[in-house]
């Protein structure tokens, strides 16, 4: 080995494990899914990781900004995988909601992560100082009603949607099952539990899309 | 004024504040109800409750004791009120389900508490440490859905419910919607808005007592 080689060979193995950013990521969603916002301490958040302190300070911030990344490490591993079965136009609008509900049945029992939704279980309860936090999930949650709400619009468009129905309220109706999943889950309800409610959705989804809304007249 | 009636206006002037426990409860169940277990300290209950700390200690043993003792008071007044639909047995069905259901909407929006279920809210993250705390609140969610599957039972023998659909599983998907109205109260939603939830579960209402569930075949 040259002397070059072997200078070469010495940093390597001198060399401090390079951060893998993906991998504290996933590790630390995790933590703030099992226990939430605030009883996780950035001390648990090095120990999961791996990662010193400091580098995560480097990386993140502090802890909220770690949290933050944490959700759209979420948003991009898992809700967009359920989004998927929305995103296919040439799929039957009943077929889609069934591929949507299962997806959330499956990913909320999934064994490899803690049960239930992440941005249901971690927006629950927060501290009087968490407020910007639990306004950001908030805001998610809003957004991924309007997403549901949006395509059920573009099913009126193919005809496949009565423009009778309100797509707002029908969007409100499948997220507050979904959210309701998201509970029974973390109460312990296996998938096949889970599935046999999307069962239920799925058998009475001619009346659902057959409801027609009476206008909200008080706030 | 006899020595003895000025010897108890003075005893009585000077006497401190007695200790309501109930007006203590009540201060401390919304503390937890709007911030969750973790993020309550014993600082910010004894902030609240205008209680001294030994007080606290001496009657409720710790933060959990305090914690244990405000669920009880939870379902004391609120739990109970929404039950007392479920006991009136001259009531039909359909309309004790309405009554029990527009009362969780009511109760989650009551702008006199914190929004959403206590229950849910408080449950859905909890520190490893809280492990026992986190199995008391799973154990207490399935003691309501039980309420409810009984309560559905005793319909079939009046001959209001079909003896063919599966009260466990109308049980779980009635109670998966409250639990997704929580969740949605949480996030914002008003008691209209809520209510038009309900207007859709009994809109399907026909359906979801004629839904038969096929047996579940994976755990």
């Amino acid at each position: 080995m040259s002397t070059e080689n072997m200078a070469l060979a010495k940093k390597c193995r001198g060399r401090p494990k390079q951060f893998d950013r993906d991998d504290a990521l996933n590790k630390a969603l995790k933590l703030f899914w099992k226990y939430g916002y605030e009883a996780t301490s950035l001390a648990d958040l090095v120990e999961a990781t791996g990662a010193k302190a400091p580098t995560l300070y480097a990386e993140f911030g502090n802890k909220e900004g770690l949290f933050r990344a944490a959700v759209e490490h979420y948003l991009t591993l898992f809700v967009e995988t359920s989004n998927r079965a929305l995103m296919q136009s040439d799929v039957p609008l009943r077929q889609s909601i069934e591929e949507y509900l299962r997806a959330a049945a499956a990913l909320f029992t999934d064994c490899d992560n803690p049960s239930g939704c992440f941005m249901v279980c971690t927006s629950a309860t927060l501290s009087a100082a968490s407020e910007e936090i639990a306004s950001m999930l908030r805001s998610r949650h809003h957004l991924q009603e309007e997403t549901l709400s949006e395509f059920l619009d573009s099913k009126k468009e193919t005809g496949e949607l009565s423009p009778q129905v309100s797509s707002r309220i029908l969007a409100k109706y499948l997220n507050c099952t979904v959210q309701g999943m998201s509970v029974q889950a973390r109460d312990g309800a296996s998938r096949a539990e889970l599935n046999q409610l999307v069962d239920v959705v799925m058998a009475i989804w001619p009346q659902l899309i057959a409801f027609e809304a009476q206008p909200v007249t008080s706030a």
